[in-house]
């Protein structure tokens, strides 16, 4: 497993148990990032902000260098990079000085937040460098999951679940024998549009996808949650992350977002972790693991008062993301990160209004099929072929 | 703790792990001692039945011997014993056998199931043996928590808990630091009338309340579901257990039975365990703990089918006794045994059709004023109180 079998799993003695823990936050102007932040300066007794860095907003980045001082800071845009000020610190500027600090022998763990192939490179750093990784960008193991999990076996990293799902399904395990996992079990939102049917998808802009019914997120994951395609990239990355065969990952539609994922054991029982949805949970959880769970990140949750909580079967024809999921599993090589790929660009192509939200699927679907036979063997093949299938994407729809 | 703090405990040091384990059963003719065997036998590998104890069924019990051949049986009926009939194996006879068998050197664990104050004899002669309990007699810790405890303490005796609620709290600790539990969230399925009234309670016959809506129980524990009683004992038992205080445990009714019981912990997240409500999946778990979960002990869940689920908060005033129970615990004492035996004459009264249904909750009351402060400071004090508290209601209803 990417993830740590249990709390004494001699991967995570990279984690110091009794200091505050050095974090790099890739992705620090993200939502996940700021959280992240307001975690680490409410419990600096655990956490100290080592270094801080985002993709191109320097206004955002330099107020956080004010507030919270990190040791580094920068931009993975070098022409943005100029804008940035830090008194007593440093800057780092584009991917490869980032992949570097990711590797610095400073950081205790790194918390990989950018979203997209964006962050794949420097994930694939911190992981050559062995480094404690607490992962919310679920593309890197979508994308290079065979590749990146050769990685981290050779380096002894370790991978800690950001993502709530993945989780929930961490925390589920927590004391279990993995080897008595039936199945997992993802619980969906459903996202803005589970009660419309496939006809009424027409015409829907990107300002009503982005507008998700519980969860605060970045426009992409948002888009991501309307199509399941984030329920499908997630089952991708529950495989990788918890090494189950994808026919034993459900999906079922929750939509008030507070069971947050489950796994049935061999015996039929289930365990869950259910709270308010607050990515404050997960994130806590990652960065202090194994020394365990952080006062107060959420609000506790009133079962009573919430009154009631519906399951819904997943109509596989209404939402063919997680079918494809399973399909592009089954047929390993390229075809997942070809998925990945094409998903990005297609939403990308629909934020800017140049294709319709209805035809995202098919758009990958079309992708799949011309470019997953593609041979790819290391991560530069991954970032070429990400490229060419975005670019046939772009050519194909502007 | 009472319960085993990990897998690693040193008090499971006397369950073996490789061979099948000599299982005693305290109540082999009630529900659960039915269940216990069944799963046994579908698990020869992990299971033998050692010994098969009941009250006064010989028909029954007889039969249970031919079918599973334990080395021992008997009857606390000492009259009845003589129709057992037993080919490789020996009969006991009455109370004091049973104790002794309960201290047998061949028996690895003990499943405590019989109901009422009629097992707590045998269950502080398993403790006292520093056998590994499994305990379903709830009674034993509500009567004699504190006297238990120190017992278990003294023989390095512990105990797994079968209770479904408390069989969930325990599976979702696992894992988990004890130290960092916020609250015990007990479920209770609200029973048969919880839609009614206390003004509607007036009449209820002992068919209509022993009509479970979830769990097919026994009549005792059926009665005390309806009147929420058998919460009432839940909490004082998940006190003893889990060693947390009783304004740290709440309840809320959740009609469907299948979130079991939930755990929040410091963080503001929860774990629970969740399944088919079905007593073989809480039975095979303490019996096998710490080996494993028994493979397809319970029917999987399935969610999406399931559809949905309710809670809803506790009316303290429509069902007195969760109060009651806070309330006995703060004072102490012999308050929580007094208010058992109580509420076992005034359960027996009402199946007799001696008292009302609504009137159980009062006798119980009005019995804690007048027995609370009495002293006991062993077992034979506490049989004897029982007796005291359980003539005076008969006196006062006959």
């Amino acid at each position: 497993m990417l993830v740590p079998f249990n709390t004494e799993d001699s991967r995570l003695n990279k984690v110091p148990k009794h200091r505050p823990r050095n974090v790099l936050i890739l992705g620090s102007t993200g939502s996940i990032g700021i959280s992240a932040l307001e975690i680490i300066e409410k419990n600096r007794d655990l956490f100290s902000p080592f270094g801080l860095i985002a993709g191109t907003n320097s206004v955002e980045l330099n107020n956080q260098i004010q507030k919270y001082s990190p040791k580094f800071a920068g931009l993975s845009d070098i022409y943005k990079s100029k804008d940035l000020k830090i008194e007593n610190g440093s800057i780092v500027s584009g991917v490869s000085e980032i992949c570097k600090l990711c590797a610095h022998p400073d950081v205790d763990i790194v918390l990989a937040t950018i979203v997209g192939m964006a962050g794949i490179e420097s994930v694939f750093a911190a992981a050559t460098a062995g480094k404690v990784i607490a992962l919310a960008n679920k593309e890197s193991l979508v994308s290079g999951g065979e590749l990146l999990k050769k990685e981290i076996e050779k380096s002894n990293s370790v991978i800690l679940p950001v993502d709530s799902e993945h989780s929930a399904i961490f925390q589920a395990l927590q004391g279990e024998n993995p080897n008595q996992i039936k199945k997992l079990i993802l619980t969906a939102s459903g996202g803005p549009f589970f009660t419309r049917s496939r006809a009424d998808l027409k015409g829907i802009t990107p300002e009503e996808a982005i507008k998700h019914p519980r969860w605060n997120m970045g426009r992409k994951i948002s888009v991501d949650s309307a199509t399941m395609m984030n329920k499908a990239l997630e089952l991708i990355e529950a495989h990788w992350l918890f090494n189950v065969d994808s026919e034993k990952i459900e999906v079922v539609v929750h939509p008030q977002s507070i069971i947050h994922s489950s796994v049935e054991f061999e015996d039929g029982s289930q365990i869950a972790q259910l709270s308010n949805p607050d990515m404050k949970g997960p994130i806590s959880y990652a960065l202090n693991y194994p020394r365990g769970r952080v006062v107060g990140a959420v609000k506790s949750l009133d079962l009573g008062a919430l009154g009631r909580i519906d399951f819904v079967n997943l109509d596989q024809n209404r939402f063919p993301a997680v079918k494809m999921a399973k399909s592009v599993l089954r047929q390993g090589g390229s075809a997942s990160a070809v998925m990945n790929s094409a998903n990005e660009a297609a939403v990308a192509l629909f934020l800017d209004r140049k294709l319709d939200f209805d035809c995202i699927e098919s758009v990958v679907d079309q992708s799949i099929e011309k470019f997953a036979s593609e041979k790819v063997i290391n991560l530069a093949d991954l970032i070429e072929l990400d490229k060419r299938v975005k670019n046939n994407i772009y050519e194909e729809n502007v």
